[in-house]
């Protein structure tokens, strides 16, 4: 079972969001496990201090390394082979492929990031790996961590139901999904693109990858030079 | 005032995180505020129907057109100004740069997708521009909305103290944030680096600006790119 621990200033922001729909009713049956720990109780001193002024001066307060030490290895077993990551928009992009591998696993435990951020050696001494859900700022790293959480609960086996399966939909193909429509079948003036109602499933099938290809060209030039890597390599142009 | 307005399936998920700490002290006094609109309370037949089924078959459910239409009229007077946003993973990703441009807006609306998507008609129609808070699905709009949310937050005037001020960090100057350090000066055999506790402010800055680009240049090549093309063009290499 996936067991998340999380570590944070904020645990009565837990579990939220990830109470509701999808991620909450799986919580609710055990498809998944969400653990959110204080990490001021591992402060042991009078005022209970977690942080302190950053060394060689600026602004903002940092997150001192023998308290994250000390919320880690509380939280951790040395056995705990779960990975260890801090949210942090100096992380590595947290991307669909990581939130795949890490849903394969049996967990992870999560440190959210507050203030200007964690002392640079306990991220070393305790191997943290960092990750950014974007290149913005938050004031924490709680909603970071449910954003990971969420993406990773929705893939654990009988999560989606089978009508809500994720193989065609954005970055699992390299591609951007395409365009869904719905009834009415005439609304505002606007129809739905007749082929999808010809019931020739190749047609739209061919149809959608088009459109998919299309809206990645253009919003995600990025994306799109990497699919085509990929599929040039492959032999399928 | 920056004015939210959300429309969700779950509006009982806010305020949720965005009601605690540096968002929500703010909200509470006023700074910024929030309106969470059900998406259902438009429907108007019997089973309050808010989805159909895809055009063209496949899986999942769509949000109908005449639904969201219903509900963004609703919401929004024809002279509401405000951005109209849609979180989804087809939109263009989000970047400290647009947080900065919309937290000195008026407010926006933020439509949360759910299900497979939402009818590409109403996009159109209503001029919904796609926000993706990064490469990764999730099962709702609707944290992908309250990450938005925080970033602009913070940066409206008198959120972040003066201690926290923005200038720094990461992306605002194009660059991931220098490493941080704090007491204890020796912790488990590693030392706080030497220059942090000369004094020297200048030597302190300017080795803080070469941590950042040497973390930039080595976990983020696309960044250093950026930056490194920006600074050339202004004769600052």
């Amino acid at each position: 079972m996936f067991r998340a621990t999380v570590l944070t200033l904020y645990p009565e922001m837990f579990p939220g969001p990830l109470g509701a729909s999808l991620a909450g009713r799986a919580l609710e049956r055990g498809a998944w496990s969400l653990e959110a720990r204080n990490i001021r109780d591992v402060a042991t001193d009078r005022h209970r201090t977690v942080d302190d002024t950053p060394a060689g001066g600026g602004a903002g307060m940092v997150l001192k390394p023998d308290i994250v030490a000390a919320a880690i290895d509380a939280a951790c077993p040395a056995d705990d082979t779960r990975p260890r990551l801090l949210m942090s928009p100096r992380g590595k992009p947290l991307d669909q492929t990581r939130v795949r591998a890490l849903s394969a696993g049996d967990g992870a435990l999560i440190l959210c990031g507050r203030f200007e951020g964690v002392d640079e050696r306990v991220v070393e001494a305790r191997g943290l790996e960092e990750v950014s859900i974007g290149d913005y700022v938050l004031s924490g790293g709680e909603l970071a961590a449910m954003v990971l959480i969420d993406a990773i609960v929705r893939l654990l086996p009988g999560v989606m139901g089978n009508a809500e399966s994720g193989d065609t939909e954005s970055f699992e193909t390299g591609l951007l999904e395409h365009p869904h429509y719905t009834r009415p079948q005439e609304w505002e003036g606007h129809a739905i693109p007749e082929i999808l109602l010809s019931g020739d499933h190749g047609r739209i099938a061919k149809w959608r990858l088009e459109q998919a290809r299309d809206l990645t060209r253009r919003r995600r030039p990025d994306l799109w030079e990497a699919y085509r890597a990929q599929h040039l390599e492959k032999g399928k142009p």
